[in-house]
This record gives C-alpha cells, sequence and structure tokens, in this order.
C-alpha cells in the first residue's frame, strides 16, 4: 500500500489527503433535510446525510486525490449507524482507487492491540471463514503503550501490505505537554520517530516504509528533525489550512525526492463553500467548492515545494 | 457515576472489575454453534456467540460485582455487528446495576475528542433530537495528545457526570518505553499522573474525583508513587492474574479507606472454566466457574488489604 500510496502521488502531482471529518453541520440543507425525510431525526439520518455529504465531496475530487482519511470518530459519535456510514465511505473511496488511511488513532496491548489491527487493516477467522471487517489501506497508531501496542500492527502490516502512521508530535497546541519533554536531553516526540525508524526498517517497500507518522504542520522546525530522524518514513501531516500550517511551513517534511510527505486538509476542503473565497459555489454546489479548495490546495504545495 | 462506582464497591466488598474481552475461543461450543446454526459463520455470527457469552457471564456474576470493563477492540475486530454486541452488553450490564467502564482509551483534539466523548459518555444533536449512541459511565483516555485532547471529556463528564480513566501507567513489559522515561529527573508517567490530578481537581464527587487513571498492577512500586500523586483519583488496575499481578501486589494501589482502586481481571475470570483448578465446572457450566473465580479474586483482595 505505501507503493501505491506513492503512485497515486505522482499520478496527480498531489501529495495531499482529504480529511474525511464530516460534522452535521457542514452538511448542507438539501441533503440533510432528505436524510431527515427518509429515515426521521435519528442516529440513522445523521449517517445517511454523511455518507451523502461524503459520497458527493469523492465523487467530485477523486481524479485530483491520491487519498482520503476518514476520521472514525466523526462516525463512532452516531454510534452503529455512523459506523456503518463510515465503512461505506471507506469502502466507496477505494472502489474510487484512493488510498484509505483510517484516522482510528488505536492504541492498546497485546491481543487487543491484535484485535484492532485485525479488524483495521487485516482479517478475523470466524468458525472456517475470514473477513476484513473494516478494511482501511493504513491506519494512525498512538504509541503511548510502547512497542507491545505497535508489534500487532505490524504483523498484519507485513501479512496484509498494509501500514500505519504512528502519532509523533501532534499538530494541537498542548502537543508539547508530554511530546516536548525533554528525555537525557532529547525531546520525546524524537524518541517516538526514533522507534518509529526502527520500526519501519523491516517493513520496506520500494522507497519507502510501511511505517510512518503522524507530526504537525503547525510545528515546521521539528518537521525538518523529525525528516531526518526517519528518512524512510512517510509523514502524515495534519494542520494545514484550518489549524494556521501554510504550503511554505511543509517544506521541509518532504524528502529531496519531492516525496514522504502526505499533508491532510479536512475542514478546508470538506466545507470550503462556507469559506468566504469558496462562498459563490453556494450551498447546492458545495462538491464543486471542494474541488477548487483540493486544486488550490495542490497548487499552493506544488509552488512551495517548487 | 464516581459515587454510583463507590456505593457498588462497598456494597459488594469487592474492588473489581470483571473485563468482558471476548475472543471467540473462550466461548463454548455450545454457544458458538449455536449462533453459527443461527447466523452462518459470519460477524454476525461471531457477535451473537460473545453477546450470549457475555449474558451468561453477567447473569452469573452480577450480584457479586461492582462494574464490569468491556474491551471495544474485541467487538470492534468483527466490524459493525461486533459493535453492536458491545453496545448491547453495554446496555445489559447498566440494567443489571453495574457500573460500565468502556476501555475505548480513544484519544484525540478538539472537535474529534469531543465527537468521542459525545459518543461514549454524553449526547449528540440529531436536528432537533439527543442521543447518547453507546452511553458506558466511564471511558478510558489516552493522554498522549495532552490536554486538548482531555478536555472534551472533561466537560462531557462534567453535564453527564460521568468519568474517564486516563493512562498513566500501563500493565504491559513495554511500558516504560516512553512512560518510565525520565523528564528532568521524573518519569513521564509520573508527570502524567500530576495531569490527572490536576485535571480532577474540578470535577470532584463526595469523596473521588471524576478523573481516575489506569496503573497496572504489575508494578506496584510505581502504584505506590503514583498513589500519593493522585489521591483523590480512582486507580484502575488491570494486570491481576493473567498478567501476573497478585493481590498481595495491590495493597499500595488503595488508600486508607480501603478505597480508591478498583482492580481488573478478564480472561482469568471470562475463561475460568478452562484453567485447572476450575476445570471441574466444564464447559457447559463456564458462567459458574467465572463466578467461582470472582469469589477467589475477591477473598484474594480483601486479604491482602487485611
Amino acid at each position: 500500500m505505501i507503493n501505491q500510496l506513492t503512485a497515486n502521488i505522482k499520478k496527480t502531482g498531489a501529495p495531499i489527503v482529504v480529511g474525511l471529518d464530516p460534522m452535521l453541520d457542514y452538511v448542507p440543507e438539501h441533503i440533510r433535510g432528505k436524510a431527515f425525510e427518509e429515515y426521521g431525526e435519528t442516529l440513522e439520518g445523521a449517517a445517511e446525510a454523511i455518507w451523502q455529504f461524503n459520497k458527493e465531496i469523492v465523487d467530485h475530487t477523486f481524479d485530483l486525490i491520491p487519498a482520503v482519511k476518514p476520521q472514525i470518530a466523526m462516525y463512532e459519535q452516531f454510534g452503529i449507524p455512523g459506523l456503518a456510514a463510515f465503512k461505506k465511505t471507506v469502502d466507496y473511496c477505494k472502489e474510487k482507487g484512493l488510498v484509505v488511511i483510517g484516522d482510528v488513532k488505536r492504541g492498546d496491548i497485546g491481543s487487543t492491540s491484535a484485535a484492532y489491527a485485525a479488524g483495521h487493516l487485516g482479517h478475523v477467522q470466524v468458525g472456517s471463514k475470514s473477513y476484513a471487517p473494516f478494511d482501511e489501506d493504513f491506519a494512525t497508531v498512538n504509541p503511548y503503550l510502547g512497542s507491545d501496542g505497535v508489534n500487532p500492527f505490524l504483523k498484519v502490516c507485513k501479512e496484509e501490505k498494509k501500514g500505519i502512521f504512528v502519532l509523533v508530535k501532534t499538530s494541537n497546541p498542548s502537543s508539547g505537554e508530554f511530546q516536548d519533554r525533554l528525555v537525557d536531553g532529547k525531546p520525546l516526540y524524537e524518541l517516538v520517530g526514533e522507534k518509529v525508524a526502527a520500526w519501519g526498517e523491516e517493513l520496506m517497500g520500494e522507497d519507502y516504509s510501511y511505517v510512518g507518522a503522524v507530526v504537525g504542520a503547525t510545528y515546521p522546525e521539528m518537521g525538518k528533525i523529525l525528516r531526518r530522524i526517519m528518512p524512510k518514513a512517510y509523514i502524515l501531516v495534519p494542520g494545514y489550512g484550518a489549524q494556521g500550517g501554510k504550503g511554505k511551513d511543509l517544506v521541509h517534511f518532504f524528502n529531496e525526492d519531492g516525496l514522504g510527505a502526505i499533508v491532510n486538509s479536512s475542514r478546508g476542503i470538506i466545507a470550503a463553500y462556507k469559506q468566504e473565497k469558496y462562498a459563490k459555489y453556494g450551498e447546492k454546489a458545495f462538491a464543486e467548492a471542494s474541488r477548487a479548495a483540493v486544486e488550490d490546495m495542490a497548487g499552493d504545495i506544488r509552488g512551495a515545494l517548487g
């Protein structure tokens, strides 16, 4: 899958990922109303609304982008129907040729971590049959529990040729509370970055490893250091756009081959029609606004990379 | 809910929680076979098997225990049907008067963390209606992303009078890789423990805070220190039994009032019938074996607490 991701990035010339993190109030009235008409103001109605919203955005952007990153929390908040909409979204994006990064940030130990890995990236056995329940291509993983939490994911990644992005330095303002604390003079995120590089050595694709890292666009200086520590890791970069990151901040997240990073934007793309800049599209053509925002974002990053 | 947890512990005299972490091969053949007959060897069949397994264990133990802790990964691995079985288990345990700790280890930032908090402990708004999708009483939370990740949970806990257990020092062998690293001469888990105490100050129940901590039974010396750092936090203690922790290791996790800790056992209770000690019950009476294992565990801990 890391080779597929690289191939998709080369094909589109756009190292970007669209974060499919739908909030109900991003969904235009005509879609929401129709879903509520059919299912009532229920969890099923909410799930149908976000699924239709996603579908239209994907239909309008899939030829421009290599990957999507649905944030499972936005679906999980609507319970079982919401999670069914997550699964539908994953399947649909894969049909469209997109690489799907499940932003699940799971992290546990031993058999529990193995269960998450099987459920999201691998297969589970039921009697004589085998199933791939969620079947994303990549998943995000929290490292706080150490190697015991990550190893079961590595095992599944090896079997399935899939990948993970390990949280190293997150984009939020308080990420430094623990991640920046100095351990023997070195911030914790560097130690985690070193682990990511080590975990990834055994799981190499053609040029990059199956084991990537999450490093926020909001911390470009740290990105520069982490790029050096993890030369073979793809860096998934959140925090572009709405969270304040700009194209020029991103240069050092990339390697000299122009690869090695993929930049996420969620709200900035999927709710583009709510921005003044794209207001001319109006609510009905919200997905065309998303397309324009993708084109602008790709242009911004291409410009910065030179 | 923290008051409810304390009340349940006082009523049962057993500061223990049963981890409902079913693996398919824990489920006796007569239950598995019946579920597969009805639903086939499908995800639905697996979900039905673990739900019937859980139900029988709960029916045989609920009067002896204050709380259960379903580990969502064990359900999530069976996709949507598995998560529906998780929800059924939560609801059923609450009907039986048990406090339900959702072992979800979620952790994200801002609106994403808010979505997890709403989905698991709070309510979501759909048009004019409001729903509590998973509705556990407590959830476990990963602190790696800092206060931005925890604050949305605190907000929901305040509104709903529910609680969280923050991962501080986990029970697994590699938990030290990051958690034990020294920051200004102090291990990271102590810094996290200090944060737990601070987060909990604003959210006090009668004697204990809504904000608890996870500290593994396998690290009793660290438990002693953390008990002092977080005097008002309930400590959820995994690692008893199968992971090697014993009653006598647990004494320092408790306060002098004999409260302040709740000890989890999963496999040791729910798959007790597979142990030589409880083999006499046989597969058919697996839930009676679980009841005997609960009684033994409660006795072991009572004995250690004196």
